[in-house]
């Protein structure tokens, strides 16, 4: 879900932005206009998440699973070990992603044996000294399970898959070594992938990492080796204009715990519906929930979707419903789920 | 340049495609109105260009540039041989890349000779029968240097990037081991490249290609191994049908092949403008050109502009004009360009 203003806008410039007569879709990102635009863009981000000088600000392709290779063709050399936490479906996949980069990597703590409803103690993480860099996901989206905690592991870099919370509450960006998210969750369309990498954490890179995975290359050239996701860099220029004029990452921050905690408040209260996940790890961007009777699962999804309710299904590992409430979900909108859910309720319980 | 009628019907479904009150950009690439797109995306790429059956489509992101290193991470193991044509800027990129990969690269043809202004002759080029693939450039953008025919390297697969000559006339997939093409000179935007690769040329992936670059990987989940350039997608499969209602790649051919002829023929009748190309290397999507006098350049590139006539200067590594004529640029701007060039040599010369 993207917020309404900012789609009017791309709406009303798909064929003559900036008063050029021609679409962003269409201008040389050499040109000044679209290297103003990035630029723009990279001082909002900067702006906006309080990022400090000595990071770089990269606009990359390939998606977050991108990152899951990128991160260790730039940070390590074959045979080095990192740590990594195991909380769901997508630290795994980073996990493998990293394994076929001819690492080993040390799983310091697995939820599994809650089947990925808890995120690990604070005090239980022992990161080896040996660890090129210790990689976890804040918020993983399918188990609706989030750190409440940045996790310390001390000198050992960290680095982190915030594609579904990045700019949805204040962050100290200082604590970690490197933050990539895709951006179509909080920050505009697939297609973009935003990396922050402590400066002196460049020139690492592999010698066979392809140029368009290279973050000291990539840093070097502005982000503009090759050329870039010139739409998805303009979207985001429109979308931290809107979190700008709406508060800031402090004011989206209180939003989506209030967000959270209307929809976790009716889901407790309620013995017809169910979160699984542990109170201390909830999910203020995704929450899954299911039904007392699972048989009820189909006719719940039509009614709600009769009703304008949308994308409410479960991710198809998992089954049941999930509420996916990211910064561009207004709080009317889980007002609305909710009253649903209450009325539901009353007629099928 | 995109059809303008393609950028009126983006701006008009913006912010509700399909009817189902949600933008092209917020809506689920799993999802069923996704899917149906994409899936109709490429039904139509396979249509316009004849793609046969035996041949896969990928639609993935990281531009020609990150198809550079995936050709050889997708062929070859390191040490192997590849065979490549270098006919200018492009070509040395993805040697580059290449090399970068561990491979030893036999350049069978190299065009420094005659400052890469010619293409080789067909029947001079002898490819080792050790090479993994022949790699070429059909059109070079900077240099305006397109080959006039297909390279014929008999058992070894044939590998062209054809970012910027794809469908603009009739080709012979079949001749092809592998077709990839960055969307944004005749696709759409910048951020989706589209891979076609001859079936029995997947299962070859080295282990350690990233996934998002990985061939065999994305054959097997239709490109949706993580989320897909959704926009770009989408806005191919309007240019698709914008080309399938203006007659397909012939009409294409045709009306690209016209263009170029009129403006070369007024390059050619004129001691004011020069084209430096070989008669049978000239490309028909860019036409660099060059003043006699080259203190005018920035005075014509002004005049130019405050014509309405934009994006023609040269490419920062060899100065001087440069008209890109892709599919979407009408015939009347070729002639609007013909006109101002000839009323501005009367005036300058």
């Amino acid at each position: 879900m993207l917020p309404l203003e900012v789609l009017e806008q791309a709406s009303a410039e798909m064929t003559d932005w900036g008063g050029g007569g021609m679409s962003v879709l269409e201008v040389s990102h050499r040109g000044k206009p679209f290297v103003a635009c990035a630029a723009e863009a990279e001082a909002a981000m900067r702006r906006v998440m309080g990022i400090p000088d000595d990071y770089a600000v990269l606009f990359l392709q390939g998606g977050a699973t991108g990152q899951f290779a990128a991160a260790p063709m730039n940070l390590t050399v074959p045979g080095d070990t990192i740590a990594a936490i195991n909380t769901g479906a997508w630290s795994k996949k980073a996990i493998a992603e990293a394994k076929a980069q001819e690492l080993v990597v040390d799983v310091i703590a697995d939820e599994a044996g809650t089947t990925y409803t808890t995120t690990p103690a604070a005090d239980s993480l022992r990161v080896p000294s040996t660890a090129a860099y210790l990689h976890y996901t804040p918020n993983e989206t399918i188990g609706g399970v989030e750190f409440s905690y940045t996790p310390d592991p001390g000198d050992i870099p960290l680095v982190a898959d915030m594609s579904s919370t990045i700019l949805s509450r204040p962050l100290d960006v200082s604590r970690f070594g490197v933050i990539y998210a895709g951006a179509q969750k909080n920050m505009g369309p697939a297609g973009l992938v935003v990396v922050v990498v402590r400066k002196d954490l460049l020139d690492r890179s592999r010698a066979t990492t392809p140029s368009v995975l290279n973050w000291t290359k990539m840093a070097e050239s502005d982000s503009m080796l090759n050329t870039p996701p010139t739409f998805g860099i303009y979207l985001l220029g429109l979308i931290l204009a809107w979190i700008e004029r709406n508060g800031g990452q402090t004011a989206m921050g209180e939003r989506n715990k209030a967000k959270a905690e209307a929809l976790y408040t009716a889901i407790d209260n309620s013995s017809f519906y169910a979160n699984p996940v542990a109170l201390d790890a909830r999910s203020w961007m995704n929450v899954p929930f299911t039904l007392a009777n699972p048989e009820l699962d189909s006719d719940f999804l039509a009614t709600a979707q009769a009703a304008g309710l949308t994308n409410l299904k479960g991710h198809r590992s998992v089954g049941g419903m999930r509420a996916s409430i990211y910064n561009a979900m207004p709080r009317q909108g889980v007002e609305t789920l909710v009253e649903f859910m209450s009325e539901y309720e009353r007629t099928n319980a």
